[in-house]
């Protein structure tokens, strides 16, 4: 908790630091302080600046060694924000700095005519590489992969693999060896501890694990980032259908994606796009993507007028009826959206498997029945206090109404995800709009059936 | 996608195979099956089993080397079932296969007089560590550290701390070297990498990075989660205020923090409690936690009725009043979901910074004025489509108080969580019911007044 409010207080002093001394134009000293910032934070100070200062930082950090880590950080709009004015020989020098990987991911962000005059003015083989990682799809595990890997030969000795490593440049990434045979085809993967802690003279396939888990370029990366979740790796290696080996896909790349992914859950099932940077949208974009799950409300709305509407004598001998609407509609749609989050959940963390959705529509209408029995005996009670104008039975046409819409409401709420999941469309998508509309509906319409049914019969 | 299925689709078939070999009590198969799943994957499995089917199978596991990597995986309240009725003295063997992390872990899990008699049976410096470990908050990082780490004097040079290294017996969790004074306390850290591909004879005070960020024992986990994801890391040590290494919380507890607290959130904006393992509990303890919010929002629901009561004599002038309560609703109520997830979900990845609340609660009040002029509009016009019998002025009352309910409702979205946050509430907790259920009353109140103004008015 400490930690946290520390934290907090150092973006704010950062930033006003920041803002000083660019109105001041001093160069020197803001060169001097983007130095002692961390990139990942630099990055993080980005959010907070407007588009103007965002530009004058990143004049100068264009020009420091820094830059491709404070680039991998930075969120996609204020990425396309800095590259979207630039002139194509400006960002084919910054590109210098950086990996074919960081360059491709720029590149799919910005304006096609604009990517395609960036590749022209990069050498072939560069240019190559780019559109090779360009051309897997997007979320795939290809697309997050890192293209530069260490691999040896089966043959090689611990020894001279040590050596071999020694002259590689770029370390963060280095975790684990990875070993091929003489195809180049994938055959074992070795720790760095594995390697140090082995008599010199041992070949590497005498040491190597040789049942390695991979993906394919085209896994969603979602599913790449549970394998490496689910075995505790730091890196799974990205294997064709050939059997090379194309990259690895890195635990820190792998702790983004799950932050991603439950982000879009999220917003998905609050109907709010799957744009995971929405803060970052104007008033205009962020409402256009908030728009359709609204119109599916609506038109749940407008049905239930019309539902209403048909059930017009009804509401002229009892007004009454009238004020019980709002908390029929709420009590479903709240024990609606409770069963449908925890199976969407659920599925997200591989908590539901196949063969077990009987068992759990089972569970959630027992649940449904608890609560729904519970509060359809308290509402009940509860209108025989007269407060408002009551009908005679009254109570026991809302007490029902509650029990049964909440009953509805929580078995709707976990068939319809278990359902989409069935068909292949993705659970958070569709189950906000399409669970809490049909309950409106549903709950209105059984409120008046019941009303009509009780006051005929009774 | 591929992918996807085909493990769905290996876990059943372990499933069922486990099964088989369970009802012809094939002990040897069942051995040997075990032994060839994957720790991970065989935790898995685990919550697809019945009680019996689990006893039976965690019997043979108990025995295998493998049971440390099992358990570290498995879900809390399968663990409680495995352990829950062992005696004292199974827990304490099976303990010796376990680290004090582990151990302190399952401690916590059971009955306070179970958990001392499991103590009394370790030997007297266990049962310290044990309690030390223990005496950390829930969910701190002192709750989740590995104590097992690595440590030097900082005037060790290379070579010798390869040959240190080479002792060390746990080997999965070694990915940095972390360098200590003549004070025993942390000064440094070097990556395994580093040290390798050092000349031998330097010391480690010249090659270690001296500037260690590390975070205190009482910190939040979700703290600690969020410092190991920004700064890429593998590990952060966790440091006592006397400077000396306690342990190290690593990234693949950081992977599954990460998760965790997601899954929590989602629960409690859902008002579904926040126990990730809800779909393993039994229907009455699920529809317990789920009780709560239920409550407000019937709460709300009753209030909603009062309000509705009181312009009972609108609605006997104007039945159709009733049939457009439901969408006024639910047009707020979704619109107020929409900006409180998003804000949430802002603060909890660290996009809504301080000192940025009031340009975003401007933009939310833009974004609720675009839709909810959209939307009345639409609605507005809607009602002259004579389907209902109307008031003359119908369109215009439902027109204005939709519209100003979406306003309200974005308004309210987004004031609400940034408030628990300056109070150093949790956001989650509290947005789902709190927003919705005021949404409710709101809205409600504002419909009947707009309409009455209007009538008498006009």
């Amino acid at each position: 908790m400490i930690r946290k409010e520390m934290f907090q207080h150092e973006i704010s002093v950062l930033r006003d630091t920041f803002r000083r001394l660019i109105r001041r134009h001093a160069k020197t000293n803001i060169t001097k302080l983007i130095g002692k910032t961390h990139p990942a934070d630099m990055a993080i100070l980005f959010r907070f600046f407007t588009d103007v200062e965002q530009k004058t930082l990143f004049n100068i950090i264009m020009d420091l060694e820094y830059v491709a880590d404070f680039l991998t950080e930075l969120d996609e709009p204020i990425i396309l924000n800095l590259m979207g004015d630039e002139p194509p020989q400006v960002i084919a020098k910054l590109f210098q700095r950086l990996s074919s990987n960081d360059q491709a991911g720029i590149l799919a962000m910005l304006p096609k005519e604009k990517t395609q005059s960036v590749l022209d003015l990069l050498n072939a083989e560069k240019q190559e590489e780019v559109e090779e990682i360009m051309s897997y799809p997007d979320d795939s595990a290809g697309s997050i992969m890192t293209t530069d890997v260490f691999t040896l030969h089966q043959n090689t000795l611990a020894h001279e693999a040590i050596k071999e490593l020694q002259k590689q440049e770029k370390s963060e990434m280095v975790f684990y060896l990875y070993v091929t045979n003489d195809d180049e085809r994938l055959t074992g993967v070795i720790s760095l501890r594995d390697l140090v802690t082995t008599p010199p003279e041992t070949s590497l396939v005498d040491i190597m694990t040789d049942n390695v888990v991979s993906v394919r370029p085209e896994t969603d990366q979602e599913e790449a980032a549970k394998i490496v979740a689910r075995y505790n790796f730091l890196a799974v290696p990205v294997v064709g259908v050939d059997g090379f080996m194309l990259g690895i896909v890195t635990v820190d790349d792998v702790v983004d994606v799950i932050r991603e992914e439950a982000t879009e859950d999220f917003l998905q099932m609050a109907g709010a796009g799957k744009d995971r940077e929405i803060l970052l949208k104007s008033s205009w974009e962020n409402a256009k993507s908030r728009l359709p799950w609204l119109f599916a409300s609506w038109v749940g709305g407008v049905l239930a007028a019309f539902i209403i509407g048909k059930y017009e004598h009804m509401l002229e001998t009892s007004v009454a009826l009238a004020a019980f609407i709002p908390v029929i509609i709420g009590m479903g749609g709240n024990i609606g959206t409770q069963s449908s989050t925890i199976v969407v959940r659920g599925i997200a963390t591989g908590r539901v498997g196949e063969g077990e959705e009987l068992k759990l529509i089972f569970k959630e209408i027992q649940v449904g029945l608890i609560l729904g029995i519970l509060y359809g005996v308290l509402l009940g009670c509860f209108t025989f206090i007269p407060l408002v104008e009551t009908t005679p039975y009254l109570g026991l046409i809302v007490g029902l109404s509650i029990c049964s819409s909440m009953l509805i409401a929580s078995c709707m709420g976990t068939v319809v995800p278990l359902v989409l999941r069935k068909i292949n469309v993705d659970p958070a998508i569709a189950t906000g709009p399409f669970v809490t509309t049909s309950i409106d509906i549903l709950g209105v319409t059984l409120y008046f059936l019941i009303a009509s049914t009780i006051t005929q019969t009774l």
